[in-house]
């Protein structure tokens, strides 16, 4: 029976603030076999890819009443959504070397108590590291974001903050083969040639360099904006509020500017909710797996009609996993950030 | 040709902050005839009944962009809605004695140039100041805000602030009457047995004695709140983002505590319209005109058969209309603040 030492990426403590790399630590602590224990329901897979997802910010801090997702349990690997290859299994559903996503651990190999709650890898023809992204939880954020909760349609004026981002990325390009008019904020200017380039946004900032964001704004919005698909929070939330039109639409995907600070910025302008009859809906790519299935292959399509494009910013080794998540956080990102534990 | 002379009220100059009474002026300069011009479309009106609405306050303040509402002109007479009577007119349509309700002037006569923006008085068997209140902007305000926003339903755990005003009193009951539990807050003792007695409410309580109002709400709802049906703003807006339900809607009405600040409070509990997949909707009265001779006779049979009350606060005198506006802001006012030019 194979036995292997199971490197994994551990949280210390619970963060408060800032997070920072010695909040965690990578370990190779334990040796494990590689087999399903006998008559066990479980499956061993081995894990690929993992993905950096703003939200894990959040379980890093101790919540007094529970969250919306479990805090971590520091000392324990760190879980979360992975591309992974089954290694040993006593289910058929479940043969060595078949791929899935999901839920899963940041340690090299793991087993998986629930099973059938991974996914299946659809489209084996685009690359595998798809689907911790524009085929995966990224891909199905920005889908139903966009589809179902901005209630878009041809010529709105869209603006997406974080817009170089996973998701951002993916909302302005959907947005754009729907006819809206798109611009896209982002934190450096290689950014913004990308999203104006590449990626087809018709207008980007940077808003490092806009010392009045609502300015900035009326400049590319001077008739206003229909429709912001939120992913930053604070003082862009205000300077978008100012430049609503009547009836816009603001989709609350995310704030990444406010999950490091123990007590959120203010927002101010909201009376402009009631004055210009804004909509403001949250909502968690988890509420929408009903619709993955459709996201997944009209996103596959896209990619391979060349419709829209996806990129990807890969930290190579568990090692690097710490880095590559607290990166989210100071825009280090451009893409989906994801880490290689194994390409196979 | 009867002439008088026209005791009107005037906002004496742009306000910032708070506004206070030497804000306006009550004046008798003019002499009018009480004809309207040979030839002349518009209406001649006595108002008997005026209406103090929060939004006035907006109207007040100089506005660099053009706001929702026009902004008031100094000097000139302050417009608001009010029951008037007609006392001349060339058009069949508005004979001398009729009666309406809409959008008129701070003054004992008004020429009307638009009387048909002005709307019928259909129940003439209630009191006839009902149509500045429950069966005129208020009522409207009240259903619309309910039915059409909050997507209520049975059992529903419903939260509304300035619970004792116009319109909060009136929300509560149309959700009792659905079979909601109704918790209203209000800013004296007294508001707060009103609510709880006369007005049917579950539970209220008066925020400023209560130093933590998450607390407070977590004591009347420790399951959370299904609809929040949003009247003042700021601190009581992050408190209840921090007892709200999963998928609970916010319907935002007014921001009360808000518009006597030069700068707005901040809110700072916004993440949790991501968490909680909250819907915050902004409205306007206005947007809902067509929906009003549907909540004019719902409301009136209502009153009739006893199932909702309404309350009344009277300033007898053009002279004590700045005085009554303003009580709005500092919390004076039980139910409908409305000022009585004429009883006839």
């Amino acid at each position: 029976m194979a036995e292997v030492k199971n490197k994994k990426a551990v949280l210390r403590h619970y963060v408060k603030g800032f997070a920072k790399e010695s909040d965690f630590e990578v370990v190779t602590s334990e040796t494990i076999h590689l087999k399903v224990p006998e008559g066990s329901n479980a499956v061993l897979v081995k894990n690929l890819y993992l993905s950096c997802d703003p939200f894990m910010r959040s379980r890093m801090t101790k919540h007094d009443e529970p969250s919306y997702v479990p805090d971590f349990v520091p000392g324990s690997v760190i879980t979360g959504l992975g591309v992974v290859k089954v290694v040993d299994s006593e289910n058929s559903n479940y043969a060595p070397g078949d791929l899935f996503w999901g839920l899963t651990r940041w340690e090299e190999y793991s087993l998986i108590e629930n099973p059938e709650l991974l996914l299946g890898i659809k489209h084996e023809d685009l690359p595998l590291s798809c689907y911790t992204g524009v085929l995966g939880v990224t891909g199905l954020t920005a889908g139903a974001g966009f589809y179902e909760v901005c209630s878009p349609k041809k010529d709105d004026r869209l603006f997406v903050s974080a817009a170089s981002g996973a998701v951002g990325q993916l909302v302005g390009q959907l947005a754009k083969l729907m006819g809206c008019y798109v611009v896209g904020s982002a934190g450096s200017d290689e950014k913004v040639e990308l999203l104006k380039g590449k990626l087809g946004f018709d207008e980007a900032f940077n808003y490092k360099k806009e010392p009045d964001l609502k300015a900035a704004l009326k400049r590319y919005f001077p008739e206003g904006i229909d429709i912001y698909f939120e992913n930053v929070g604070g003082a862009m939330l205000d300077a978008v509020l100012a430049n609503m039109r009547l009836n816009g639409r603001i989709a609350v995907c995310g704030m990444i500017s406010q999950y490091n600070l123990e007590k959120p910025e203010g927002v101010h302008n909201l009376t402009y909710v009631i004055t210009k009859r804004i909509r403001m809906q949250g909502f968690l790519v988890s509420d929408y797996i009903y619709k993955y299935p459709e996201y997944e292959d009209r996103l596959a399509q896209y990619i391979k009609e060349g419709k829209i494009n996806y990129m990807e910013d890969v930290a190579e080794g568990l090692e690097c996993a710490p880095a590559a998540l607290l990166g989210l956080f100071t825009g280090c990102n451009i893409g989906k950030q994801l880490v290689v534990v194994s390409h196979e």
